[in-house]
């Protein structure tokens, strides 16, 4: 007799939410982090328990237009169903772009080449329409052309230990990243910070955007930034930019 | 004794909203209605009732950039403090843009000359952080050249008697109006609808696009569309956009 053997595929998902009322990334007890309620759905397609790996975590309020994870399963259908499947059972908050079959020696967390995530940022106050997608910087005044040279100061690879939280600190091997791209993209009083790396700390992102306003504002030298970065001032404490104004836009494999 | 007399002076306001979670522009017994919250921040700003008169009203989940309203009051300080006073008391969901002093003569509904909205729709389904602010079209194909042949057949002035839902016909003295603007901008699976005109009329808008995107599906012929337009057809029915992607962009006096 011949069985039909189930063959398990390696599943790649592009994946966008909006952050707004989303408690971020990682799992959780209340099951109802980003991760929980995927993989709550494919636990209904599958009629089984799956874990799915992200490329990495973001916070609570922290939108995405690529984030990507993988998963391993038994699907003998189009991919074209599985994402129609996947979506209708997600919330409209959690929409994933795009399904793919890749090879088993991928891996969403550690295959990342790179990352770019955007901060969008308003000079005075944002529109309504706006003010869950973007930072407002309120009525003071900023030196934009302060700001984009900090914004420059990034580029390159500098030991970034005092852009993330002491306690995040000691966890990692290393506090050293490399960065490909720092620009701040200024139109009219909307600006764009767009960055791209092979690595971000925890809240690193949040932080290298709240030294860049800070520069603006005059509340940071652009000189200090620098001692920062090169890790001869330790006394300086950096600001962490609101997760509203952040989204995960891509990940290269 | 010199009396030191209080003038009352007109205040024309230009206001943003977002429509999500708001009832719409007219007030409510509920007291709900965006006029309603603002001449309730108002009350509590000159210590009495005060009415506002709007451009015109929005429906529930309708946006604006550029909404406008007078109100009459004696006010003393800047404008820059009224500003002020106002946005600090209302929800973040509305917020002024703008105050400044008018002639008495001004009004803000009777003095219009023209009106611009913007429509956004989205070929496929929208990333979760734009869902509250367009129409989703979804996967179905659509012929957007006919899509902006659809839009200019709308420029001229025509009798919009069939673009309002009947009940309000019959309270009008006229359905004629007159569009100076109607472009259909393409940006990949973006689509931005614009109209600029001299009124329209209760749902017009929505139901213009309703038709165009009809004519994309092919559920409506161009040739059907101009019949309706000449008030030749009674007989096709027009769909209404939904109200997420309708923002009211500018007022001219």
């Amino acid at each position: 007799m011949l069985l039909k053997m189930a063959v398990v595929k390696r599943f790649k998902c592009i994946c966008a939410y909006d952050g707004t009322s989303l408690i971020g990334w990682q799992s959780q007890a209340s099951g109802k982090g980003i991760q929980d309620v995927i993989q709550q759905v494919l636990a209904k397609i599958f009629s089984e328990k799956i874990m799915i790996h992200g490329s990495g975590r973001t916070d609570a309020g922290v939108h995405a237009v690529g984030q990507v994870f993988h998963f391993d399963a038994c699907w003998s259908h189009s991919l074209e169903a599985l994402l129609k499947a996947i979506n209708s059972l997600l919330p409209e908050s959690i929409q994933l772009t795009s399904v793919r079959e890749v090879d088993l020696a991928f891996h969403a967390r550690f295959s990342v080449k790179k990352k770019r995530y955007s901060y969008y940022l308003h000079l005075g106050y944002a529109l309504p329409t706006k003010r869950l997608y973007a930072w407002s910087l309120g009525r003071h005044s900023y030196d934009v052309d302060l700001m984009k040279q900090a914004a420059e100061m990034f580029l390159g690879e500098h030991d970034f230990a005092l852009f993330t939280p002491a306690a995040q600190r000691k966890q990692k091997q290393t506090t050293v990243r490399e960065i490909y791209r720092s620009d701040l993209v200024v139109q009219g009083a909307s600006l764009k910070y767009v960055t791209e790396g092979n690595g971000y700390l925890y809240k690193m992102v949040r932080k290298m955007v709240g030294a860049i306003v800070g520069v603006g504002k005059g509340n940071l030298e652009l000189s200090e930034l620098k001692e920062v970065l090169d890790q001869k001032n330790q006394g300086v404490r950096i600001y962490t930019a609101p997760a509203q104004g952040l989204f995960l836009e891509k990940v290269w494999y």
